[in-house]
C-alpha cells in the first residue's frame, strides 16, 4: 500500500515511516452529515501481537496534536507521544497486548484529512473536506478494527480527544467494546475550553495567508494564526501552579528564540516557541476540523442526557482525571461516572492530585499513578489480575476490623449471596475483597483518598473516589442491597443527610462505630477529668483526634427513633476479649453493629 | 481647553463630553524610562464637592478598557463603567466624596495615548509612543491631583489594572494618600494572566492592516486581531461557572450577529459581539500599550520583593477579592496582605464568595458585599463612622461571652492600654469593639466567614479574611502583645500548631473554651451513658455539632505542660451562676480561661 503525497508531507521520518502502516477503504466512506470520502486512508502503527483468539487488542486514540505513533517500535526508534505507557512492561504492556493506534481521520499525520488529495479533483480537499465528527473519527478506526478481523477490543483508552473517542466508541459499538479507560476526558467540553478553541480558530481564519484554506498551492502557510492557536491552546494545558514553577523565577528573561511572537517574557518565548514548533508539524485545515468535531462532541448537558447516550453501553468503564485540570476539570469526568453509576454499569474513577494541568495524563511524574491504576484496569478486564495478589493490608488505625476475625466475619455473615453492595469509606477495599467469597451480584467502594483508591485499583475492586459526604446523591433508590459503613460514622460531617441517602439507596445499612459510652471511657471522663482516650479509634488524644463525632449506642438507638429509622438487627462487641455482649452494651461493649432499614 | 482631533475619535458622545475636562501639561512629562511626552493631555471628569480642606478626594482609577465616565453626571447621562459604586447615595457616595476618574495615560479615550497628535511630527504617534509603565500612569495623575490643589487623597481605588494604579499611588506618593481600596486586584500577574496577553499581542501584531502600529492614515485598522484579543480577554473575565450559567443551556444556538467571527456557538456569538463592540471604541495601539504596561507591573515575586516595594507606604489598606476570579486568584490578594501585615501596615482583607469571576468587581450582583465593605472603609478613613452604629451582635451559639458582663469585663481586663491586640474567630468583632475603650495600639481580628467580616467592617474593625488553621504564619514574631483565642478552640482543626503559632506571634495568649469535664457532662455520660449535651457551646446533638475538640481543664493543662507552655494565669468560671470558681474547677467551671505564654 503505498503512502499519498499530501499525507505523507507532515510524517515524521524515515524511521517512523517504517512502522507506519496503511490501510485504504475501496468504497465510499459516509459520514454522518451523509456526505462521502472516497478512497479513505487510515494510517495506523501497532505493538506487541494479537493473540490466536484475537482478546488482547488494545486501541489507543490520540488527542488533538497526536498521531499514530504512540511509542517506539525499538529503542533508536523516534520518541511516540506516551512511550511511558505503551511498551514492553509498560503499564500497556505490549509483551501481553495488542496495541493499535491510528492516526484520526481528518488529522494530517497520514489517515485522510483536510491535506490528503481529493480523488474527484485531484487537488487538496482543503475546505472541501466535510466537516467530520468524533462519531466519523470512530467509524473510520472502526473500518481498521474490521480489516484487523478483530471483533472486541479489550479497552479503548485515551486522553482529552482520545477520551473523546474512547467513550463514543462505547456507544457506537457496544457489541466490541470490553473497557474502555478515559483520561482528562468529559462528555462535552466546558463553554470556557469551547470559548479557547473558538478563540483560536477564528486566529487561523483571519490570517491572511489562510485564504479560506486553500493555502496549498502558495508558498505561503497560515503559519502566524495556527502558532496563536496553538499558543492559546498550550496555555490551556498547563496549570497556574506549573506556569508559576516553570516561569515565575525567570519572568523576564526570554530564551533566545527563532520566533517572534515574544522577545519579552519568559512564559512568551516558551510558548513562541511551541507554537512555532507546531506549526511545522500540523496542518492548519486539519487543526480546524478536528478542534470543530471535538467542539460538537456533546454526549449530553445534563445527567438525564448523559443517560440516555450511555445507556446502550455495555462495557466496564475507568476514568481518571487529574486535581489540577482545569480543561477537562474533574467535575466532567465525575459527571460521566454519576450518569454510568444511575445506569448500574460498572465504572471506576480516580482524581489524581497533580498540579501539571490537562497535560498530566502525558506527564512522566504522574505516570506512577495513572499507569499503575490503567494497568490494574487492563488486568482485571483480560482476567490475568491475581486476585491475591494484594498488597498487604494498608488499613489505617480509623479501620479496626479484621484485626479481629470476629468483626470480619460477622459483617460478612450480614451479607447474602447475589446482594449489591457498597461500601462507604472502604479504604484499600480489604472488606470487599473478603466480600467477594460470597458471590455478591455488585461490590462498590466508595474512598475519598486517591492513594487509597490506586491500592485497591490494583486487587481489582471497582471504586469510586469521591467523598461520601457529597457523593451519595449519584446513586439510585435501592440500588443496593447493603450499604456498609463501617467505622467511618465518626468522621462524617453530616451524619442525618449521609444515613438518610444511605437508606434511600440501599434496603439494608450495616453501620458500625466505636461506643463512646463503653465503661472505661466513662470512667476516665467522670473519675480522671480527662477527654476519653482508649486503643484504637479513640487513641487520640483530644486535640489530635480526626475523629469529629462520639457517638454512643444510647445515643444512636435515639437518633434512629427520633429519624423513623428502623433497626432490624443490633449486635455489640467487646473486641478485646472477642466477645458478643448482651447485658448493658452501652456500658460494656466497645463497639456497636447496627443493621438499619427505612421504617 | 480643547479637545485634539485624535483623541475624540473615539469619546462616547456630546452627552458624556460636556462633562469631560482636560488638563494640558504645558511643561514637558518625563517618563521613567527617560523618555518624555510633550504636551500631556489628561482627560478626567469629576463628581461631587471638593470640601474647603480638599480631605474629601477619592480617586478611582479605571481597568484596561474603561475611560473617565466612571458614572452618570445626572439621570439623562450616558452610563458610566461603574455607576452602581459611584453616585449620591452610592457606596462612593458623590453627597459625601469628591470623586475623581482621569483616563489613563496611554489610552484613547481623552488622555495621551498612541492615537494622540506627536508635537514633533503634526502625526499621531501610533508605534512612536513610548512604553509607559503603571508608574508613569500614576505620575500623570498626579499632575491631575496637583492642578486640583490636592495634597492629600482620602482614598484611591479600582479594581484589575485599576488596582495595580492603586498600589503603586500608595508606593510612590506615599505622603498623599491616606488609603487604598484595591479589587480583584494584585501585585503582578499571574503567569498564566501574562500568557493571555502576550497571545492578545501577537493577535493584533499579526494582524496585517496593524502595519507594524501605522493604521492611522488607513481606511483599515486591525479590527480582527483587536477583536480577537478583547475576545481571548473576556473568557478571562468570566468564570467556568457564570459561562455555564449563561451559556450551558442553548450552546447551539449563536444569537444573530454581525460579526463574522463565530456563528456555530452561542458562546462564540456572545464573544464575537464582544470583540466587535470593542473595536468600535477601543485603539488597537492603545490596547497593547496598556496591557503590556500590565505585564511589566511587579511589586515582586515573593513576600520579600513585595514587602521592599510596600515598606515606605502610609496609607490604610483594603482588599477584596472573589472567590471564582481566576484571572487575579484571592491567593495574589491575599500575598499584598501578608506582605503588609509583615511590614505592620494597618491591611484589611475580605474575599467575597462569587460565581461571577474577575468581572464581579463591576457587578451588580456582588455589590451589595464590596459596596458595604468600600463604603464602611471610606468612612472610616474619613473618620464619619458611628462607631456605636454597629449592628445588633449577630454572635453565634459558638461564642458564650457577652451574655455576661462577667466574662467580658473579664477578657477586656486582662488587656492593657497600649497593647496590641489580635482576635482569632473575630466573628462580627464584639470583642474587639469593646476593646476599643482600652485605648490599644493595634485591634486586628481574623475571621473565616466573609459574610461576618462585611458586618465587622460597618463598626470600623480592621480584620482579614482568612482561615485561622492556615493563616497565621504571615505573622511576625511578637507582632502582637496578646492574641485571643475566644472560644474557638474546640473546632480548631490543628491544636498543635495553632497554639504554637499563636505563642510565636503574641507575647500573651488568652484562650478559653468550654470545659468538658464540667460535672453535669461528666455524669451525663457517666450515668445515662449518652453523648454530653448542655446549653449554649455544648448545646449540640453529637451528629449535628460544629465542634471537633472537647478539651478538659484537665486535659488543656496536661498539654501546656507537654509543650512546655508557660500557664502564667488560669481562671475559671461558672457561667450560669456567674462566679468564679475556685474549688475543683474541672469539675465545677463550665468555662477555663487561660493566660499564656513562651516557657
Amino acid at each position: 500500500m503505498t503512502k499519498e503525497k499530501y499525507n505523507s508531507d507532515l510524517l515524521r521520518s524515515d524511521e517512523t515511516s517504517k512502522h507506519l502502516k496503511f490501510l485504504k477503504l475501496e468504497v465510499p466512506f459516509v459520514l454522518k452529515s451523509g456526505e462521502t470520502i472516497e478512497d479513505l486512508l487510515v494510517a495506523y502503527e501497532t505493538y506487541g501481537t494479537l493473540n490466536s483468539n484475537k482478546s488482547n487488542a488494545v486501541l489507543v486514540c490520540h488527542a488533538i496534536s497526536g498521531d499514530s505513533h504512540v511509542a517506539k517500535h525499538s529503542k533508536d526508534d523516534l520518541p511516540g507521544w506516551w512511550d511511558i505507557m505503551v511498551g514492553p512492561k509498560k503499564p500497556i504492556d505490549t509483551d501481553q497486548y495488542f496495541v493499535i493506534c491510528p492516526n484520526v481521520l481528518g488529522g494530517c499525520k497520514g489517515s485522510t484529512g483536510p491535506n490528503s488529495l481529493n480523488p474527484k479533483t485531484g487537488k487538496p480537499y482543503g475546505p472541501e473536506f466535510p466537516q467530520i465528527t468524533v462519531e466519523d473519527m470512530v467509524a473510520a478506526q472502526n473500518v481498521l478494527i474490521e480489516h484487523l478481523g478483530i471483533d472486541s477490543l479489550l479497552c479503548i483508552t485515551g486522553g482529552s480527544m482520545g477520551g473523546f473517542q474512547s467513550i463514543q466508541w462505547a456507544k457506537q459499538y457496544p457489541e466490541k467494546v470490553k473497557s474502555v479507560a478515559g483520561m482528562a476526558t468529559s462528555a462535552r467540553l466546558t463553554n470556557q475550553a469551547l470559548a479557547f478553541d473558538i478563540v483560536g480558530r477564528n486566529a487561523i481564519k483571519k490570517d491572511p495567508r489562510f485564504k479560506l484554506g486553500n493555502y496549498y498551492d502558495s508558498n505561503e502557510k497560515p503559519e502566524d494564526g495556527l502558532a496563536i492557536a496553538r499558543m492559546l491552546a498550550h496555555i490551556t494545558y498547563l496549570s497556574k501552579e506549573s506556569m508559576k514553577e516553570k516561569f515565575d523565577q525567570k519572568r523576564f528573561e526570554p530564551k533566545e528564540d527563532p520566533a517572534e511572537f515574544e522577545k519579552q517574557f519568559s512564559v512568551g518565548s516558551y510558548l513562541a516557541y511551541q507554537g512555532t514548533k507546531f506549526v511545522d508539524r500540523f496542518d492548519a485545515n486539519s487543526y480546524i476540523i478536528l478542534s470543530t468535531a471535538i467542539d460538537y462532541f456533546d454526549l449530553g448537558k445534563n445527567i438525564k442526557e448523559l443517560k440516555a447516550n450511555l445507556k446502550k453501553t455495555s462495557c466496564e468503564w475507568l476514568f481518571v482525571s487529574f486535581s489540577s485540570d482545569w480543561l477537562y476539570p474533574p467535575f466532567q469526568s465525575e459527571e460521566l461516572v454519576d450518569a454510568l453509576v444511575e445506569l448500574d454499569k460498572p465504572v471506576s474513577y480516580c482524581c489524581i492530585d497533580s498540579e501539571a494541568g490537562h497535560d498530566a495524563f502525558l506527564l512522566e511524574n504522574e505516570v506512577g499513578q495513572y499507569g499503575s491504576i490503567t494497568s490494574s484496569f487492563l488486568k482485571k478486564i483480560s482476567g490475568s489480575l491475581e486476585e491475591q495478589k494484594a498488597k498487604k493490608s494498608t488499613l489505617t488505625s480509623t479501620n479496626i476490623f479484621f484485626d479481629n476475625r470476629l468483626d470480619l466475619n460477622f459483617i460478612s455473615g450480614l451479607v447474602s449471596k447475589g446482594d449489591r453492595v457498597l461500601d462507604l469509606g472502604c479504604e484499600d477495599g480489604t472488606l470487599l475483597r473478603e466480600l467477594r467469597k460470597k458471590s455478591c451480584s455488585k461490590l462498590l467502594g466508595i474512598e475519598i483518598d486517591p492513594k487509597k483508591v490506586i491500592d485497591s485499583f490494583e486487587t481489582g475492586i471497582e471504586i469510586i473516589n469521591s467523598d461520601i459526604n457529597i457523593g451519595l446523591n449519584r446513586f439510585n433508590n435501592d440500588q443496593f442491597d447493603v450499604t456498609i459503613l463501617s467505622q467511618t460514622l465518626q468522621s462524617i460531617k453530616n451524619v442525618e443527610k449521609t444515613i438518610q441517602q444511605i437508606l434511600r439507596i440501599s434496603k439494608k445499612a450495616i453501620i458500625s462505630f466505636p461506643n463512646f459510652a463503653f465503661k472505661p471511657l466513662r470512667e476516665m471522663l467522670f473519675h480522671q477529668g480527662k477527654a476519653p482516650k482508649l486503643e484504637g479509634l479513640y487513641g487520640y488524644n483530644w486535640y489530635n483526634t480526626p475523629n469529629r463525632r462520639f457517638p454512643t449506642i444510647a445515643d444512636f438507638e435515639e437518633f434512629c427513633n427520633e429519624q423513623n429509622i428502623l433497626v432490624k438487627e443490633s449486635f455489640f462487641i467487646d473486641t478485646e476479649n472477642k466477645e458478643f455482649i448482651k447485658e448493658d452494651p452501652n456500658l460494656n461493649a466497645d463497639t456497636a453493629i447496627f443493621v438499619l432499614s427505612k421504617n
